[in-house]
């Protein structure tokens, strides 16, 4: 193995026979993994070694108490200004063109005219577009990676769609749900200085009616659309948290908002399990600390 | 005394010696009081009372177990044809034009100019000025009454001002906030068929979402609003439930926004206790049901 | 409309020009219905109802307040001798061979040789399967009604299905919990009796604990079930309330244990809010009192 | 049987034939029974039975559900003026002059000479000793009768006891807590009108502090008596309860504290499952409403 | 900038480019602000620098991320005997003895003769007065530092004078409250061992009970006091963290209890704002770590 | 003081006159004691000292700040070859063989043929037994020691002797379920490789499941065990934890399961004041950071 990462977490321990070695997790596009390194350290890492840091190194893998780590045989510091700093966030390893195609092509099947005119007023808006499919889903929790908010938007709505056939239910309002009851993650978050974090308007407003209010704004602009579904789709944009205390103002009273609750929580909770156990070798456990609160079991065999 | 009111809660009960006799609530403008009524009842009330009912009575009050009740003497039922519902809707007992003229002239007097312009559109817009002087506070916990809204704003406005000479604040959005942080009351609740409920969008929305859309509607006809201001501004709304579980999507984050927060809850839990007391004669307790969730004493001398 | 119900929450009441009527809920296998009856009641109902009680009754429906309602013409007491009780136990309205087909088919397709041979002996085991297809899946929050288990099974599994395609996970054992996870509601409940009835076991031990003692005694047939196997199904058997307080012992720690937890969470309220608001009428809300504690909105057009 | 009692919760039902029948329960010192009457009903129990009310009764005990109760054949309404209100109030049915003895002999007993002292104070001021082997142990939820405090005192002081010979801890602080933790009963509650009821000083400062403040005006007649064990003792006094929930200021931070906080709350709940569990036939269920809030099961055998 | 300070939090870091560097809090009476220095450090702070420890420094103050800080030129060790340990602890800025005239004169003014008399009692308590005027409010929560309590308490009684104008309420009970309803600080905390810390009684008993035990112990001097004031003042002093979970025995029950805990509250959560976001500069936003638990944020404007 | 042990938490600090020594936590069999060294440090511990290590050391005990620490005058690193780890590991200083000899011989006494059969059964299961009376009662909270869950036994055993004089319970059951109750420990826990850890199946299925299912095996070879029995003895085992969010699939609901969860919250509690507070000197604090979360006082003179 030899490639250049995001340096963190970098410190000097003792090993159980006093021999100090250096311990870091190493970041890029893919995700993370934590590395030693023991033997002739570079000066810079010998006392109190720099963290975050863009470094260079070569190391070969291996399972240390059931999680990949790196054993580095040599290791060098880059100079910020020699690095290009978005090749270090993390982002998603999927084909973003192809989910978002796949979100486009159910927009254009919604069979309610006024849904679907919405949804291409926001699709055919190319600034917001390729903000929507460029979005992290959250700051650490879960999907967060650039076009995580595209990823978790895709799964929602193809849960959804099978929900769809199973209850009752406007197919239509669902669908549009589905895609976009995270919407307002695009003003909560920033991405563009090397790393995910809130926006002031994020913090002072939130992604819950930070996206009501994104998606009023296109829905003015369609007299034609009808008061009762304004009130039902804002409705489900306030309240897809599903509690109060997780931020929605009202909780879900209607089965679209209902399950559109459901299937968020559902597709975040799962990605929660994936991205937590993601180094964690079969037969292994999880950490406690990681968005579940629990440590978390890799079976021997599935 | 001799009155009619809205006659609610009538039941046929027997007193500790086996008599039989009319326990109801009379409710009208000013409150509600508790009543009995031994003797020949009215046919319609020998064996079901009807409940609600109009009716129409002469008796004379006493206290019974440190709280005012009302012992009939006579009892006519009156018919719904015969009354003006509106008569029997609780309502402020203040005099609500020379407290609207005291919102009015703190908003004339605010020295920000764009918040000072913002108060004008709203106060200047007949219809809703109208209903906002109007509108309860709530359905049933506090100021549950016509112009209860006005009252506490009123409240919420002093108690505002006193405060802006304690702590390094934004005088003019912590007085805005004082008056307006309910507003969305005036969308959350109808008041106008005999009885204070809630709207379909007030039960979707809530009034936190409802009333920060407001202010921005009127916010968007004044081009020079800063953005920054705007962004406080609705921040100060939708926080003023102070906790996400009271409804708030984000918790309160500028000292404005702490302090209407603080300020609303302290004039609520104060009109709980005055309201919840009323009848209430010195040294007795009031009923353990009431917003407040404990009985209330109320001192023999003070 | 003319047939025979069960007739619960029987009360005479006045209407608000004094008229005496009863109020009562006709309850047969489809379900429950609100009613009326004004003017002349049979002498049995003059002054306090029986409740419950079996009735045949003549009448037609309409709608109040948005809610269906029969209005009742005539009305007869039946002697409990003459009814059988099991027709007024609410009943699946599908076709309960056509769902069991489902779930041994998907039994049959599991690539696990030793989850199918489980299944295999579950479902071959006459007595267990036929309780288990009779079963109502709780005594009152959702799906209480014969069948109403393996109803809530199929949802649980065709959904389960769905989901193996999104995540990475061990198929046979997301499908094998999706329809067992349930499975001690045959041992905690009772619908023998003319209603549905919690069991000694069942209040002592619980369906959670019941359900893994029961699959465990068939796992105990089977010699060489991988040990791990037997482990990781325990486990989601035991795990499936996903929270310590909702009864399960250890929170979900694997994928599949967490999967199904959210799938039977996510089916339980969506049957929660059909059932719920099954006789509401377009544009209108259903009472605050049912299993999700809040009122909810049927809207106009979906 | 034949007997007098205070009969509550009166009314008129009808059974599932449709013949009317008076329900009722009947309160005496030792305690309270369901029971029913059909068949003639005395005039004044034919429409709205008076409730409460002092009868005096003929009739039969049998099991109904698991439930003793008693099936009346007669019953004759008694004027208040005829009864000795007192006769009705729940009593203990131990002898109180042997529980009394048990705790001044365990007062003798200490070793501590200032705990001694202040025992012999408190032992020997005959009105509060005579209250305090009087007052109830609550209004409703465990020990509430005549003598009950005295009860609950005595079981605490011997499970005492027993853990100071298992944990090093000063076991007279132990012997004096138990027997006084809950002294402030003696302010907080009355119990000389009929029934038991809060004073006004016991709902504005609570048990917990009307306890510490009685035990410190003994202390304060005692000039020889430690500083560190004051603060100890009142700590003891003021911590009982466990948490801050529960109306402790301070939490339990010392063994003594602990151990009291622990025994007090053991033997109230035993005493809640003893009370509710009374009537409760071996293999029946109580019902959920009672102060542990659930069901509770009486063994075949046991 | 040149001045002595106690360092805390003092370790060697390294920045981006691998240089290291000291970054270190500086404390003195008037709060605490974080500083870095680069370049030659003195010998004492090369590897594991003391902290804490009394130092001199030379400096000049800039903005860093929204928050001020100290770069610093230069920095030596002072040796704890050579420095005057009360100089460090933080103290009010605001003139102490205008503040305890303010309260000196509400005490005068009182109507109550038996609150005035006990107020005159206190206040002329040289050493207890002394002690009030010099307590911290809290040990780390709120005002903690000296002259805290009397800045509180001051605050407190200016609120409540102006809501005695709003409310029907006893305004010399208020007026007492508003100022001794913290007076437990006293004795819970103590503040001369160059830190804030917590007493043994403190910790056993609390502030709350030792409030309202330091304030009966003046009114047993006042041999004329009503047992009904006396009553109302121990209740607003024990009720005053408003639950029972904050510490409170009991809950307010009186309007004077309720609105005292009201203005309590509304103080100290202002001053935990303010004293939050102190160094941070117009549009940044504080840590999370806060008592308010949540990022604060400071407009560019107001 | 000369003698071995294993050395965590090891650091380098400085004092306040900037001398830098050595801070760590010794630990052998008989628990843990903080250490420091001054001077002249082995060579190992110059930088960052190896953590944890087994170390070889000499220095005398003293009291700082209430806490007994140990003053090192010589430190040797030793090799993990040389040293026997479960020397290390904590164990009960009380002689286990007479501690298993009393539980036998409560178990030959029990009156309840079949549970004295069952007792018989899991006592004559060497393997079983001799890993019951090596077991520690947790990994951390309290009894974390090697014979640990033999020493909570007998305590609840002991009490639960005395509480069956007190009420009407099953003597047997109460006593069978005092000695059992935590069984399921022996499988959650292991302590085999110089460290108390949770097994895989232990954090799958919890101590709660596994107890209940290794006293039903026991149980399976007992064919006369009468069915309510076995009942009321799982019930026991599976609500020991009193509540659900205790990890108690059902609440207790028998008096008996009331009992056991009441004994064992007992014992586990006073055993967290006993552990916590091992090192504190009289009329000391502990710190805050332990099982019952918050600092807790050893008085000075019990």
């Amino acid at each position: 193995m030899r490639a250049s990462f995001l340096a963190t977490d970098s410190t000097i321990r003792k090993d159980s026979r006093g021999t100090p070695y250096l311990s870091l997790k190493l970041v890029d596009r893919t995700g993370s993994v934590d590395a030693r390194m023991w033997g002739k350290l570079p000066e810079e890492f010998l006392h109190e070694p720099p963290s975050p840091a863009y470094v260079d190194v070569e190391g070969h893998t291996h399972e240390y108490r059931g999680t990949l780590q790196v054993k580095l045989d040599r290791l060098r510091l880059l100079r910020p200004e020699d690095v290009s700093e978005e090749d270090y966030l993390p982002a998603s390893e999927l084909d973003r063109r192809a989910l978002s195609a796949e979100l486009e092509s159910a927009g254009r099947e919604l069979e309610n005219e006024h849904l679907r005119a919405l949804f291409e007023k926001m699709a055919s808006d190319e600034d917001f577009w390729t903000t929507f499919c460029e979005a992290p889903a959250a700051k650490t929790m879960h999907h967060a990676r650039i076009g995580g908010l595209l990823e978790h938007s895709v799964n929602c709505l193809r849960i959804a769609r099978m929900l769809a056939e199973l209850y009752p239910v406007d197919r239509d309002l669902l669908v549009f749900g589905a895609i976009f009851h995270d919407v307002g993650k695009v003003r909560e978050l920033s991405w563009d200085k090397g790393a995910f974090a809130y926006t002031t308007e994020g913090r002072l407003l939130g992604h819950v009616v930070l996206g009501e209010r994104l998606v009023a704004s296109y829905v003015a602009t369609l007299p034609e659309f009808p008061e009762e579904l304004r009130l039902r789709l804002a409705h489900v944009l306030i309240s897809h948290q599903g509690e109060t205390e997780y931020g929605s103002p009202e909780r879900p009273k209607t089965l679209e908002a209902l399950l559109i609750h459901l299937v968020d929580n559902l597709d975040a909770r799962a990605a929660m399990y994936i991205e937590t156990t993601k180094n964690v070798s079969p037969g292994g456990w999880s950490h406690h600390e990681n968005p579940l609160g629990r440590a978390l079991f890799v079976p021997e065999e599935s």
